[in-house]
């Protein structure tokens, strides 16, 4: 039997949608794009144009036309929960970029939307589909290294094209963000109950008075005790640089190689690989497999295996990153994330 | 500006032929699946319901179908050359699994075909599309490596699991021709002009009477003094196994490491990986790179990367491999393979 | 021409004891055991005997003994500085097991003592004389990974024997330590100059009122802006674990895999590799190394390599870690590392 | 119990004797450097001044000095058959370099002597030792990969200095003996019955008139039906690089990777990391570890763990090469090593 195409609505026509707008007309079975909708006419009428679907300006008329099934929201952070909610409220399943929401409360009210509606919700969390965190994280389940004890996860993302336009606490909100998800995904059981930030604009210092810090390190506390890690530039000069690692009471695993390829060259200098450059390249099978993933769960009806919960919770991280980077001390993360 | 899909038409839905369905179907953009052909009807049906192709059993009928511009062959391989034929007189773009033919006047009867009829013709040397392979193919190509004087290339299959089915011959016309167009293609430029091949049965001895060989290591001489040492098994307990290695002047290139994904354990009994298991899991993205070639040449109206002239080419090795196995000595490659 | 070798006096018996007299014995050119100091006369005996050694119970007797050239002290943390400044009032040269001081003090002390003599000094930071972690210091001091923004040190040790025994704060004056002066030798030029520290006994938890820590993890912020994680846990379940990296502005160097050889098994299991179990398999080398450059340095009278200035600075950081730990804050390093 | 050392004659004070002098002297506990021998005086005497021991320039004066314990011969190759027989009988132990002779017969007559003589008699296949070897051996014997069926052994050196002083088969009676002995070991139990050679001189072709091969492939049959390839080239210019692998029904072992540490770099070029340059350098605790299993076998008066019957297996596999190349064909080794 075949099944007809989940129709997807996009919105956001930027890097980032432009990879997801490819990856669902080109590489997710079932799934079709019918239309795109970015306030920039020109960029979303070529992208719509190249994968045969229509380009529409206004995301209500994208979130509301009736033969769209499903809304992939890769719009700007800040427009992120209030799009949730509508699509939400329309009985759209709804996909979106990470994170979800700017503060709690947004959080909270975009989560009571979706759970009024029962759609369908998923959150960008996409290093959860890499083959190797996939991997690890089943091992870690089946108890293959005993109870975690120290976790580690990193971003190291290429480059910083333009410091004077990143806004502030993006490390936290933005990049950080997936290293938080991954390690509540990793320790799975536990809460996050304490952070300690410290960051600083070590690429671009000449940026930091405007607010931009490009270099962190977290230290976050879970109640079983265990320690984490997480840490995020914004320059490898080596490509993207993605991993995690998981020392438990039993062994330990480890994920992400930043290898382009398994190809090695000796030559008189040595021994080389190749590394992979950026997110598109590095992490393309793993953006194909969150939307076969969300795919699949419209199709089923059922809730994704990441939510809008891991969303809040790991927003609630980010979010006490800043209070404790402001406030030079070690935070508490009480119930919805609120510093004590 | 959107292209309309080209439209494929496949023989055989045995094994390789499911693969091969379900990569042009959901992974190749551009592709669409129009029909399948097989004397299986039970099969062919499911298959072709499973992607919304139509089912038929007659070949030609599939070959001379108005809609169906290009034909994909993974027919058994006796059937290889005429179907290649067929296709090409019909004004087909034509894909052939190897072998393409099973002798050199096989051979040189289609590739007149397809010259005659000026349609792409692509041969299933899939190992040629791994992201390593290309990546080694590269580097020697830009002279990383110098010149090639040492070459290995090996296929490790992990099971057999039929051994009175395995036609005679088949370690060096359907296994080891794909590590003899590998190493044809690692150095380019050369001919192989002697072969050494020494074979048994060693996985399953009792089946040697009846012709099965399970086991062989090759050694070619090329015309620049190279010589490269192919190596085949039917039974790689660990998983499915394809590497290559070339040692040149200036430097060394390996490709292959059979790795399913970079995660790693480290536990009370070691370091562990996990391996993949089958050429498909091992092999998904290079079958897809080979059709998204495959398709950009029907589009594009020009000759594949890897042709006709490629298979004869290893075919060729692959014959004076049986020659060479049966006399017990070294045999020359003369023009057409035909031992000296 | 050929020197005579460098007399060797060891005080400590005791399991690092042990292996010091080997190699010193066995591995070290230019080095003789002539004397093993400890209270405990039978192990001391039989220790001495092993490797045609006196036994001594006295170590003012071993200090003062006119054959004595240079002190190996391996004795309790405790009688550390005390066994420097009385060694380096003897004018004899001193190499001293971490910590060299408890107390920055101590160290003060006995550092005088070791300037007015004018003699060598040595600190066993081992880790230093490791291959790859030469390797990684070279490539940094080469400018290979321009500025140091993100560094990363740990030890785990794989077991717990007698967690009854376990000094309080032995995790970081003892173990952490280590890692301090990793750090602080790959970030040369720049001084710590803040800490913040975690603790907890989670491989022991009943031991945690008694004082024990047995997981700890350690933020340190550097005055050229880099931050350090330094970790530490009591209990790998694979093995010794020592690893380094150091991220920079243009590159990331990375040093310890932890394996036992360069052999690789495939399996049905998967891939599989040995792990060193202990600090002595896998750091023989290193401790040879180390007592190499001693005994280079005794016989060129200069300065060893890493000395007790290293020394007083690890510990500065080992103590803030203490105040960190206490006070749940972070803590600055103030000349002198005294916590303000 | 501290044991008197024993005393080492060496002969021959070329690049390898002075090695395995620096080994002895230093590196080996419980051996000490008594004398030095080669027909060049200056050498002679630098090299043993240097550990302190004596320059003798007649072989026979030490052979038959009192003091001399054991004599261990790195002088040229053609002498080894004839300074063994001589050792032996003047009932000294014995180590010597392979080839431990140049002929059947000459191995069979140094055989005699050694067992007329009773005398601990060890050759130089120091790959042995190597710890990933031994490793790789380990899980071989212990079952881990089933019944061996596909071998590998390489060998690459990383220069050919001076082409026109290499003797005529040094490829296969110098550098491939070495792999011969290592496939044998692999496949311990077994008997080599076939020899396929081919070889040329692609590195310095100007030198093939005088007889040079500086590229060679091997390939051997077993009696137990498993296929060993062996290669070697004088020109790897990447370093150092020896390896073996062995497949079996159940598995494979790989060992050998050429790096010069674990230290790996990461920079705007990829990953890079540090290959071994030379023998000596990749291979110092092997040479080590093969002669503290030699001085120990002379303490405790037994056979070491690598024999003349195992020198004499190798050689006579070597001897068929040259018989395969210069026939063109594949060669039987008989009883005896002898050509059918």
């Amino acid at each position: 039997m075949v099944h007809s195409d989940v129709a997807v609505g996009l919105i956001g026509a930027g890097r980032i949608g432009t990879s997801h707008a490819q990856v669902i007309a080109e590489r997710v079975p079932g799934a079709r794009l019918l239309a795109v909708c970015d306030p920039r006419v020109e960029a979303t009428r070529s992208l719509a144009a190249r994968f045969g679907a229509r380009a529409v300006t206004d995301p209500t008329e994208l979130i509301t036309h009736p033969d769209v099934e499903a809304v992939v929201i890769a719009a700007s952070s800040t427009a992120h929960a209030e799009l949730v909610t509508a699509a939400a409220a329309a009985g759209k399943a709804v996909f979106c970029e990470k994170p979800a929401a700017m503060s709690l409360a947004e959080a909270d009210h975009s989560l009571a939307a979706v759970e009024a509606a029962g759609v369908p919700f998923q959150v960008g969390f996409n290093r959860r589909f890499g083959s190797d965190f996939r991997a690890a994280r089943s091992v870690i389940a089946g108890g293959g290294i005993g109870t975690p004890q120290l976790l580690r996860s990193l971003t190291r993302d290429p480059g910083l094209a333009n410091p004077g336009a990143v806004p502030p606490w993006t490390i936290f909100t933005q990049t950080l963000i997936h290293d938080f998800d991954t390690l509540n995904w990793f320790n799975s059981g536990s809460e996050p109950v304490e952070v300690y930030a410290t960051a600083d604009a070590l690429v671009a210092p000449e940026y930091k008075a405007a607010g931009l810090l490009d270099t962190a390190v977290v230290l976050i506390t879970y109640d079983n005790g265990a320690r984490a890690v997480a840490e995020a530039s914004f320059s490898a000069s080596y490509g993207y640089d993605v991993r995690g690692e998981v020392f438990g009471s039993a062994g330990m695993v480890t994920a992400g190689d930043g290898r382009r390829t398994a190809m090695v060259l000796r030559d008189q200098h040595g021994l080389h690989q190749q590394t992979a450059r950026g997110d598109v390249e590095l992490m393309l099978d793993t953006y194909t497999a969150e939307f076969v993933e969300f795919v699949t769960a419209v199709r089923e009806k059922r809730e994704p295996s990441v939510t809008g919960r891991d969303a809040r919770r790991a927003l609630a991280v980010a979010l006490a990153c800043i209070t404790s980077y402001q406030q030079h001390a070690p935070v508490a993360i009480t119930d919805g994330g609120v510093p004590r």
